[in-house]
């Protein structure tokens, strides 16, 4: 193992975290594979559950569908947060009871509602009044939550309007949801992905706060308030230790929200990303021109093969290899398709070593949410990423 | 059938793809399935063919490699142009003949080199030092060619700066083959996706066609030019019939390259984008506030489930419904996951029928290019876009 790799800045986790570099470094690999550590997400949801005390933590199963997590996070006591009629299966066929897994996605197919209506799922997200007329017609009696759009936060992957209706909405879907025979619970939203600092959720709680109380004031009888997710993950740049941070945001989330009895988190990427490496190969190493600043390194991995949340460089991941006790310079990273919007960081180019060459090892930290399930079936000819549990 | 579609532009094409609108509009479908016609892959090969010539057309499998698509083109007379051992190896199982394929993927890896090196293929691009000492030593005695980086055009989908090499570079690359014991056969260089109009090749082709005429003046004996692709589908802007622009651009072509006995031409859009439709679904139409300008509209595929290619908006699909008939409004239209980044069109909302609502079909046009495999392998669930072949 080489001493010159900066250990993870994340306290507890350097260890484990070390368990899957050494582990890459002493395998070889054919194709482009995230290695994930079981240990690692038992130890992320009771860390990230001393911080919730009483709130229900239901796993984002997008960041990662792993058969090994969600058994993992059953055998802890998890609650799931589902996207689709898949995800639902995928939970039920693990042992997850149907009381335990939310249908969260706003944009339901109506056939995959009623199925999860005939599965005992009895919890479903909505933003608008044609969803509400679905669940009410394959989902009868149902409790529903209303998703609202709030501000933008100073999240890393801070989200679009895409979901959520405004508050001034929000009543009127209550009183629907009423007409249509259905329970409106309460009301969820999400601060933005990668939200690094509990202080961040301030503002967005207050905004959500105030469309609580008024909606109570009016007699709406609402008990769940769903935070959502937006718990970070280490990507380089500080943040909070989970237990500290997820118990800074219960305690904002206690002060705010008279009567709810029951508060859901959604936590993805803060469950699983720090449980994965991709162990990489530099497939080329060139440069442009004589006179070129930076050099291309060009990866066995790319935006279309696992890496998909280097678009626009939201994400900027760390590097690890063998030659990380040479002298590094700047770097334009690219992946290995045909493809020219295959390019990972451009803008700001990356610092790797100046020896890196073809057939090198290159560890991909903290890949261990949204990466998998990405990858392409097979662009350009390439495998999807392989996914090897440790 | 609805008379109020427009029917495509594009002449002769316009009985075929209703062949596939009316296979589509009396099918039902149960999740997202790319309709694709054999009979339009082949008639749009010998359009090109005609216009061609003598050069010979290495279809750029990375397009679509559906087996049916590349029976098609097998039976033709088509070359191929591989990115990977994977797409090498489907070719070679459908019985292309190995000097039929190039490795046109300047980012190889050096094991893959030696699969193709011993399965009889010797055309291998390239744009690197690096990469060249890789063939040198798995692909003995292999023929190359020099990918040159080219000022940008007028494409729809404009290449980045991620493949090839300055002019300047160029002679220094042809010099170190030869020490390597290669040979270098030529040059290639690609005037970006979707250029629409052949006019817009010129100022390439000029600049190409200096590096050509210096390299020969020194005494390198290049004979091969390789034009890449850049061969236009039908998006909604008017494009030259296929047979025109090819011939145009082989007009240019041929006066310009002097000595070049071998031209190759690697269509990949232009060869499959218009033999194709999705049959996609509304699952869900709303508003995020009462004063909205625009609905949001909700399809059962999105950026991570076969439409990658509306990234930044660059390609702009056309859209069929049963309702178009009815008055149109502007729309935001979104894909079915629950990432916040899987949105279609905002920036340049679409137009569509102000009756349209969940359940309602809805044709994607000219989707026979890089959609299918695009797809994720399964982010948030949803099972990757299925494909029927008529």
């Amino acid at each position: 193992m080489n001493a010159n790799v900066t250990p993870f800045a994340c306290g507890d986790a350097v260890c484990a975290q070390n368990r899957i570099e050494t582990f890459i470094r002493s395998t070889v690999f054919d194709r482009p594979t995230l290695v994930l550590d079981r240990d690692m997400v038992a130890q992320q949801y009771r860390a990230l559950k001393a911080g919730l005390g009483r709130a229900d933590i239901h796993y984002a199963v997008k960041a990662n569908p792993a058969r090994d997590v969600l058994e993992v996070l059953v055998s802890e006591g998890s609650h799931f947060d589902a996207a689709s009629r898949g995800e639902i299966a995928l939970c039920l066929s693990l042992g997850a009871h149907p009381d335990c897994i939310s249908f969260g996605n706003t944009v339901k197919r109506a056939s995959d509602i009623a199925f999860a209506h005939q599965a005992g799922i009895t919890l479903f997200a909505v933003d608008a009044e044609e969803e509400l007329e679905k669940i009410a017609e394959h989902a009868t009696g149902a409790q529903v939550y209303i998703r609202l759009l709030v501000g933008a936060t100073g999240a890393d992957w801070p989200l679009s309007r895409k979901f959520g209706c405004t508050p001034e909405m929000a009543e009127g879907l209550m009183a629907r949801a009423l007409e249509l025979g259905l329970t409106p619970v309460g009301l969820s939203f999400h601060v933005g992905s990668q939200t690094r600092q509990a202080e961040m959720w301030r503002d967005t709680l207050d905004q959500v706060a105030a469309v609580w109380t008024q909606a109570r004031a009016k007699g709406y009888p609402l008990s769940l308030i769903n935070i959502g997710g937006g718990f970070p993950a280490f990507y380089g740049e500080a943040i909070e230790p989970a237990t500290i941070y997820a118990a800074r945001v219960m305690e904002m989330v206690e002060a705010r929200f008279d009567g709810a009895e029951r508060v859901m988190a959604e936590p993805g990427r803060g469950m699983v990303a720090e449980a994965g490496m991709i162990a990489a190969e530099v497939m080329l190493v060139s440069k442009k021109s004589e006179d070129d600043l930076h050099r291309w390194v060009y990866l066995d991995i790319g935006k279309f093969s696992g890496l998909a949340e280097t678009m626009d460089e939201a994400i900027r991941y760390q590097f690890a290899t063998e030659r990380d006790h040479e002298d590094h310079g700047p770097c334009i990273l690219a992946g290995p398709s045909c493809d020219s919007a295959d390019v990972l960081y451009e803008n700001r180019p990356v610092m790797l070593p100046v020896g890196l060459r073809a057939g090198d090892k290159v560890i991909i930290r903290s890949c261990g949410a949204y990466t998998s399930s990405y990858s392409s079936v097979g662009f350009n000819g390439f495998p999807p990423l392989d996914v090897v549990v440790i």
